[in-house]
């Protein structure tokens, strides 16, 4: 199944999604939820980010080839985590499917994407085991994790590197289907693809970061956990289009403008 | 002007604080209000988190003495932050007024509590100027910033050393009317004083960070902003309680336990 929300006259109303039809639901599918009877065509519709999550969790360096580009870049050995430890990302930096990725005027022109999948919290959990971590998701969509790499560099905090205004675009949708070790992950820049890899390489998987992070904290419906980026990333410029697309959920695409320009 | 937030009949509810009275009020100090004709005793009621921040900032090292203490216990020489950089934390962790400082069975003797400052913010807000970033906060709080020190030090992240379930006391409510120059923290373990500071003499202040933050991050309604602690801290066991107050606002008061004791 396949949930989108949406603008609906102008309250944020979650719908199923069924092949281009949208059906809004009353309710929602963190809770409890019915069907409506209405009908909206998905080209119509303005979508909105899936969630606005009461915990933004993110990982960082959880693919191989991803923290050695990083260590090169800084001029460091790589360093693979030896245990999976969560991150945060902030909600002011979210923006949905189509939404415009503003780069600040007084940033460098080393402003990369990072596609990312996203697993979406269905329900409240702590002390989650390997067995039952999956039954915790409600299922999945698409993030990119857009970063400022010389404020990353040069600041104590990722406040502006990883969350101005914007440089979280999350969606289109959540899709519950999915079977992770089918999944693939490819990032295109204005339709040419830089990167495409099997989005359940990673260092530490989802099971692994949610047994771990539920030894100590409560994950509630909602909650978003971001799971990294693979390789190196390319620089965005004003005019681009950004395309973050998983098989099997979907395609997150948003446009690029600086400030100013 | 006081502000509480309650569960009034199962619902939480914002409420007007008059002496030892409360006043229920349709809708939030964040949007519209109006006062109920109900009165409650302060005695009676259960109080909550006075908001649950759509994004949960947090100051580190923000007062010289804390950077000097920090400095020493981990063998480095002090490093005052040159700029103003906001962190984050996560609601998770979020505990009320009186609720129970739970110490993980796995932790050290090292959890200590961070008496702080928190600003709420009561309107959208970007690009604050030095002369109308106050106008964006709705009123002060108190925060207790609950840190297990040897987590800190191994950890990449802060995911259990600051955010664990119950490691983040905030309250008692929110309070409209202050001067921040007037104000003095000071942190009581089971009744006996520890510290005593005033509140406002931090690294940057909360213009600083406000107009710092809002050129590139947008604040919304609700946002909370930590302003850091003074001096070095001390450790919290099973069966204290922990104070913070701060003159004009309240006292934060939460009883400690340890999880198999």
């Amino acid at each position: 199944m396949r949930w989108a929300r949406i603008d609906h006259d102008h309250t944020p109303t979650y719908a199923i999604v069924e092949g281009d039809t949208l059906i809004p639901v009353r309710g929602s599918p963190f809770a409890t939820w019915e069907r409506t009877a209405t009908r909206l065509n998905l080209a119509d519709v303005k979508l909105l980010v899936p969630v606005v999550p009461p915990t933004f969790y993110a990982c960082g360096m959880n693919y191989a080839e991803h923290v050695r580009a990083v260590a090169a870049r800084i001029g460091q050995p790589p360093n693979l985590p030896e245990r999976p430890e969560i991150g945060y990302r902030a909600n002011n930096a979210l923006i949905a499917q189509g939404e415009t990725i503003v780069i600040p005027a007084d940033a460098t022109d080393k402003v990369q994407y990072e596609g990312e999948l996203v697993a979406v919290i269905g329900r409240t959990a702590k002390h989650l085991t390997r067995e039952n971590a999956l039954d915790a998701v409600l299922g999945y969509t698409i993030g990119n994790d857009v970063s400022e790499r010389s404020w990353q560099k040069s600041d104590r905090t990722m406040y502006r590197s990883k969350n101005t205004d914007t440089f979280k675009p999350m969606g289109p949708w959540i899709e519950t289907e999915v079977k992770l070790d089918d999944l693939v992950t490819k990032v295109r820049l204005n339709g040419r693809e830089i990167i495409s890899f099997p989005t359940n390489h990673m260092v530490f998987g989802v099971v692994d970061y949610l047994v771990a992070m539920t030894k100590y904290v409560t994950l509630h419906p909602g909650d978003v956990v971001w799971m990294g980026t693979e390789g190196e990333c390319a620089n965005m410029k004003h005019g681009d289009v950004c395309e973050v697309e998983i098989s099997g959920i979907g395609v997150l695409r948003n446009p690029v403008v600086r400030e100013g320009m």
